[in-house]
Parts: C-alpha cells; structure tokens; sequence
C-alpha cells in the first residue's frame, strides 16, 4: 500500500486520486483549503482521509503531489517538509518547470526528496466536479529531474504516473520549458488571440463558426489566472514562440496565390499532424 | 418524393446521400467521375441511381447538389445546364461564394435556378469513406441568395439543408467571403502555420503534445489541394486576417509579463468562447 497526500483538490488533484483508486494499491488523504472542498471530497468519497489540515494529510505519505497554482506551490512546500516522513517523495502538477524544480528542490533538500512533474491532461474545465480516473491516460507526464534530483526518487515518480495511465516521458526543466511553450504556452495564447480577434474583427462571425473553430480555439476557455500566471513564468520562450509565429506569417502572406509552394506548405503541415501520436481519451 | 442528384461522391457528396436517406422522401442519384466509385456507391447501398453518366443523375432532378472541388464546378454546371428539368434548382457546397455564385448564376440562368451554399460541416477526413448521415447535425449551412436570386428556389434549398439536420443561416456571397475567412479559412491557415513553426524550431517536441495541441491543430489534417484552392479563391479576405493577427501578437508580446493585462485578456477570449454554440456531433 502507498501513502499518496494530495495537496489540493482541483481537476488535477481530483483525477490523481480518482486515478489511483482505479489502480488500486494506494491509500489516498487529500488537504483541501477550504472546509466546503473537504466536504465534497467527503461525498464524493474519493479519498480515505480529506482534511485541511495538512499534517494529517502528509505525515505518513510515501508520495506527495502538489497540485496547486505555482503561485502558492512554496509557501505550502515550507509548511509541509517539516511534517513529512523521511524518504518521502515530493512531486508537483505545475506547467513551468525550471522555477518550481529549483524552489522545491531546495526546500524539499534536507530529509526527503523533490522531483518535478507535468502531467499534460489539463482541460478547459477547472475544478473538482471535472476530475476524472481517465484523466492521464495515454496523456504525456513529463518528469523533470535535473542534476542533483535523487536517481531512486525519479524511479518512484516515473512509475506512479505510469500507473495512473501516463506515457511518462523525461526531460531536464529547462528543455521541458522550451517545449511546452511550444506545443501547449504559445498554442493556448494563439487560441486566445484568434478569440479576441475575431470578435474585434467581426463578432457576428463566432454564428458561423464550425467544428474547425470549435477545436482551434477550444483552449481559450482555460482558467485565465491560471494561463496568466503560466505565460508570465515561461514570458522568454513564449515569446521567442511567438516572434517566430509573425516572421512565419509573414512569409505565408505571400503564398497565398502561389499554389505550389501553399500546396507544398499545407502538404508539410499535413504530413507533420498525420504522423503525431495523441491519447485516445478525448478531453470530456 | 424529391429527385436529389448529387454531383461528386466524396465526403460533402456521400454524407448528404446518407442524410437524405435518413430523413426519407428523397430519390437519390450521385454521379461520379470514376467507375470505382460507381461499384462503390453500389456496394454500399447509398443511391437509388449511381452512375458516371451526367444525363442519367441529373435529367429528372427537382434539386442538384454540386459536390465537386471549386476548380471543376464551372465546367460540370455547364454540361449539366442543359440536361436539367425547367424550374430544377441547383446548389453547390464550396467553401467560397462570391466566385462561384457569379459564375453559376450566369451559367444556370436560362431555365433553372441556382442558390449558393456552403454547408461547415467538413472533416480533416475526406473521401466516401468518412461520409455519414449526421455530418450536417447542428452545423452551419451558410446559403448566399444575391440581388437576382429567385426567392421561391432559397427557400427551397434552405429546406433542404434544414432537413439534412443543418442550422441554416444566410449572407451574402460577399459577407460570406469575409465570415469564413475569419473562422475558418485562416484559422485552417494558422493550425498549419503552427504544426510547420514547431516542426521547424523543435520537431522533438511534438512527442510532448497534448490534448490541447492535437484539437489546436487538428484542422492542419485537411487535404492540401482544397485549401491551397480556398485560400487562393479568398486571399484578399485571409490576407487581412493574417495582417490583423500579426499585429495582435506584436501587441501581446508586451503583455507577457503584465499580469493584469493578460489576465484581462485571457478572460474577454473565455467569456467569448464560452458564448459559442457548436453542433453537437463531433469530427468523428
């Protein structure tokens, strides 16, 4: 049996227990903030121990999962080393790696051990009420060790994600936050931007739009404190991305009646999103 | 009984044979340009009359349904305009109006009627083999009646799309042009840009891509001749959306790190997309 403590209640923390009692082989205390999330959690019976008290959430936890806004991550990191077991493992749900592993990994130093997660199986919809046991499955969990992370450590958190469904993948933070701009920071901005430009354009447009509009611009529905405080984490590489994205638009403004180079363009591109590999679960 | 003849056997084509069908009162004839898909239309029971004979589909039709790629329309309306029954009304289902309303109108004015439409309800997938009666549930069938339209002959093409399960709407050819180059030609146009943009910074990166990406860019899948020929027919149109869309990046680069303009921003682009209404059925 594996002490799992999770430290917030939200559509990730919810999925995580869901997931693992679907695994089985974990015993799952969740702390919540608020009294009312410790209640629905209770109804819910996700979790043999719900509390908002965090010491009788992790003191005996094998495996601690923040799953928090990175905004709060340190502040609930400092309370919670003191009280945990030694050889406890730490891992976290956050979207920017490079700042989080280098803060927690500190404060987590001393007597037990932080590795650093990014389960990519996020939704447009927050909160527990959107938790699912489905959640990770086939999604990537990024795992992202760095120099000093403990080898055991990563081992331990590469098979707990593993378990709750996860292709797990490794990357050092820095390269993790490079990519994620890429696929996942730039993209949600781009969603927000076509929104916004639409609307400022022609909002009687959004009466036409179609199933290609619907699924281009899903993400823009995310939680916006959340996104806010993701680009601002990840502000240099976003915005390498999206330099990149104006000289690229650039450059197709002119092939627009050029049928062969557009057709090799689009061919490219086709070629390029045929190929890639997702997870079967849909993002119900 | 309403004698329906449907010009091109590909997934527009095929899935309104199939919705026809389903909803019932209709005969149903399909030409095809190859024999194969003739056998094919055969085997799968979705005509009263398959044939690559123009004469045969179209000699008795009430309704005339070109589903042809925009290059071919003007030369098959030709060799169908004097086959046609007096007082026939014949529609297209391109994904551009003002071009092609002007050139089948005059080619369609003699005896019969022509009414432009343009039913949003593609698929990354194309093909008779993606063809299905539910294609049209719920999605956008756009008809672009001009000042010369016979009014009596958009009724009836707008019944006809409603009965096919579409949520019809009406513009103008013109107003078309603009609408659909602002949610959907250049949304097409930038799923590509980005797949191409990560492709070319950090191909490793798409292993790392998630739900979010995979609907992102989903629309990058379609068939790269009918795009390079959407976005040729209205490049003045998607032109103006890419000029727009740089000069939004430009401005949100510097929002990147100021929380509460970002924050402002993200939230106008999810109450916005949390507005739209969208079809039920899926891409699937």
């Amino acid at each position: 049996m594996t002490r799992l403590a999770i430290i917030g209640p939200g559509l990730l923390g919810g999925s995580i227990a869901l997931a693992a009692r679907r695994a089985g082989g974990f015993h799952v205390a969740v702390w919540a903030r608020r009294a009312e999330a410790v209640t629905e959690l209770e109804q819910r019976a996700l979790a043999e121990v719900a509390s908002t008290d965090l010491a009788a959430v992790v003191q005996e936890a094998d495996i601690v999962v923040l799953a928090v806004p990175i905004g709060v991550m340190a502040s609930l990191a400092r309370q919670i080393a003191p009280l945990l077991p030694a050889e406890a493992v730490v891992t976290d749900v956050g979207s920017i790696k490079a700042p989080v592993v280098e803060t927690l990994s500190g404060i987590f130093a001393q007597r037990t051990h932080f590795v650093g997660s990014h389960p990519m199986a996020g939704s447009e919809k927050a909160g527990l009420e959107a938790a699912r046991a489905g959640l990770f499955d086939g999604a990537p969990c990024i795992v992202t060790p760095d120099s000093q992370t403990d080898a055991a450590a990563v081992v331990t958190i590469h098979n707990f994600w593993q378990t709750l469904g996860g292709r797990v993948l490794e990357l050092s933070p820095a390269a993790h936050d490079e990519i994620v701009a890429l696929v996942s920071h730039f993209p949600h901005l781009l969603a927000a931007v076509l929104v916004n430009l639409v609307a400022e354009k022609n909002a009687a447009a959004f009466e036409f739009a179609g199933p290609g509009f619907r699924d281009t611009t899903r993400v823009a529905s995310g939680p916006p404190e959340m996104w806010t405080e993701i680009l601002r984490n990840n502000h240099t590489a976003v915005r390498a991305s999206v330099e990149a994205m104006i000289e690229k638009l650039r450059e197709i403004a002119t092939l627009l009646d050029h049928d062969a180079s557009m057709n090799a363009f689009l061919t490219q591109a086709k070629t390029q999103r045929d190929q890639l590999r997702f997870p079967k679960s849909s993002h119900a």
